[in-house]
């Protein structure tokens, strides 16, 4: 089956903002073995909408459409569609109660101009849109398929994932993939110990990727038979653990925050933080964590120095002697955030995040500590590259596996 | 001129990276005058590539292609341009050089199929790859332009701006863009209110745009005079703002968080947070901001209702009889950070991310206690529609909002 994917909306072609819809949906129709040869993008304008869908069903059988399913005059997919297929606009009963109770819980006005995303092509197969409102569709018409999703990532993503995948799934397949994830090794490192694997193997393919501080291995078999694909993409993994296995923590989309959190709600252990480098980031991250209530206690951000000695008890002569940028402060924020708020594990940041350098140390710098009840309190000294987001986002990684490894059932690991 | 994108490679169909290029371009083609009014993504194919610019030459004046110029069999770009346009590939001695040079410096053996590298169009323009090895070209034929430009976004950029910008500049008009940014209004309920102006007018033109909980509007003034485009550009502005200058908080590229900052910088104030809905994403987004810690303090995350109580004071009984999830536990929360931190606002964030209701009340509900120095608490409650995510994004930046008012310098606002 062959899709594409025309992404609608006049911001992206100037440069407002970045397709990430594009990218999500090539990788999702990937899994489902849909082959897509094209993107498109294009304003919001009937005309040169209407040709790129011409253009597109030439191609394939498969057009995905995201964007100008909203309220606005400006939003003509639907429209441009409708009028293309001969399928008029029904309001969707469904839809336009969703929207109405909408406004009724946000205590704003209902503008007339909402009823226009409760409007559907007739026949179609309604997508609820739980993170927003304009509901999508999916519909068939001379052997060509349409799927039209909204165009905000998070409104998209939650209809693909809960509504248009599983439609899919059983129109399409013969490849299956499967993604580890991989954290503590650098792409080149990774590559270099299983060099011989990537080269010799072609069915499954393995391909590294890189992507902001960690690593993540791609396999895709390709076989008629479903168990068939399984067994391969298994004996795969195993070769390639045998060599990176310390550095691996979990499949596909998870990450090391929620690969941390599996471990300590197995642990029974709860968790405190103490953030100076990361200022929340970590907590946010780890909150984000579905069921993180049940071992993530909280913490603090003390960003201010004053904070640390005040809110946190780290001892003044600990600041005038090594500095908030110093082991010997992480070692004290990890041990009084665990006491203060009563957990098993208190994990502290402390750094520079840059772009000017602090107490005479350079940006990339972090020190992180972890106190685990019942152990010495142990401190990582990172050295991480990039810009004042990416070093925060890399500490905060650096810590979630530093839990994680502490958590490890397998002393070994 | 009307500008188009091809960005070339497999790795944008199977959604291993996104297409930054294409966004960068867009905006710089925009500020150069060009309407960019499709980009297409193609992989690695000859024939599928060869289609593409068949339909781009169709639509098109300009074609600025990215990807492809680089040493493997898989890079076609130049080669599928030189049999389209039945111009010869000759070597580029001077690109050879710096080649060769660039594998002496690095200490690295030339690779014989680097020479394809230096392989150009006869008769093109050579642009030099100052952070790479492949040189990009540009080429009219038949009325038509071709640029060509290296994949990897820092070569990229590079090349565009030091020599592709300056290239193209002389080719086009000049249009200029102003973008509004607004919060606490709906994109329906601000286009109602600026309905008449979007439609009668054309030059500028208004767009609104929502992302995340807010709205933004794009002016756009198209004059050959800097200075004509720059009043046109103001006089628009005043029109909007006159309508709805109360939700408006900056321009461009800012963020509430910024602006909110920048309000508290002036007044001398100190600020500290105290979430539990919102689990650090707040302080995390308020960190990010360059200088925060000028005024930003820090805070606590009390993500288990036990850590209100104990670390943050918050009475019992306010928990007991009105639950976490209320008014007055947003309000002690946000009075007792402040305390604690001892800054002059303190703001709180407590509700029901989801997607289990929690005591009973539903997910999207959001209690944002604020409390400032000197004046009476006050707490807003919000009814936040989508997934886990957004309600937490979304009720962090209501906080930043009122923040952002109860900093104003001017009373009414």
């Amino acid at each position: 089956m062959k899709g594409e994917i025309i992404s609608v909306g006049s911001e992206l072609l100037l440069g407002q903002i970045v397709n990430t819809n594009a990218r999500f949906l090539s990788e999702q129709l990937a899994e489902l073995g849909i082959s897509v040869f094209f993107h498109t993008v294009v304003g919001d304008n009937p005309e040169r909408l209407l040709q790129a869908i011409g253009i597109a069903e030439k191609r394939s059988d498969l057009i995905v459409f995201t964007g100008g399913l909203g309220p606005t005059k400006d939003d003509v997919t639907k429209e441009v569609l409708s009028s293309h297929l001969g399928v008029p606009l029904v309001i969707d009963e469904a839809s336009l109660k969703a929207i109405e109770d909408y406004f009724r819980r946000s205590g704003r006005p209902f503008a007339e101009n909402n009823r226009k995303q409760a409007l559907v092509l007739r026949g179609a197969e309604i997508l609820p849109n739980d993170a927003g409102m304009a509901p999508g569709m999916f519909l068939s018409a001379s052997g060509k398929s349409y799927l039209l999703l909204p165009g905000p990532p998070a409104e998209m993503e939650t209809m693909f994932l809960r509504y248009g995948k599983p439609l899919l799934a059983g129109r399409s397949g013969r490849i299956e993939s499967r993604v580890l994830r991989f954290f503590g090794i650098g792409e080149a490192e990774l590559e270099k110990k299983l060099e011989d694997l990537i080269e010799k193997q072609s069915n499954p393919t393995i391909a590294p990727l890189a992507d902001e501080g960690e690593v993540s291995i791609r396999l895709t078999a390709s076989h008629a038979v479903k168990a068939e694909r399984e067994k391969m993409l298994d004996s795969a993994e195993k070769k390639i653990l045998e060599r990176v296995g310390p550095f691996f923590y979990g499949y596909g989309g998870t990450t090391i925050f929620r690969e941390m959190g599996e471990r300590l709600r197995k642990k029974g252990w709860t968790l405190a933080a103490a953030e100076s480098l990361t200022g929340g980031m970590f907590q946010s991250h780890v909150s984000a964590v579905p069921g993180a209530s049940a071992w993530f206690k909280g913490g603090v951000v003390t960003y201010q120095t004053e904070t640390k000695t005040e809110v946190l008890n780290v001892k003044r002569e600990t600041v005038s002697t090594f500095g908030v940028v110093s082991g010997p402060c992480a070692k004290e924020m990890a041990e009084n955030v665990r006491r203060l708020f009563r957990t098993d594990v208190g994990i502290s940041f402390t750094g520079v995040a840059g772009p000017d350098p602090l107490e005479g140390k350079d940006p990339g710098l972090a020190y992180i500590g972890l106190s685990v009840k019942g152990r010495e309190t142990e401190v990582f000294a990172v050295h991480l590259i990039g810009n004042r987001d990416t070093v925060r986002l890399r500490s905060a990684k650096h810590g979630a596996w530093a839990v994680f490894r502490a958590a490890a059932t397998d002393p070994e690991r």
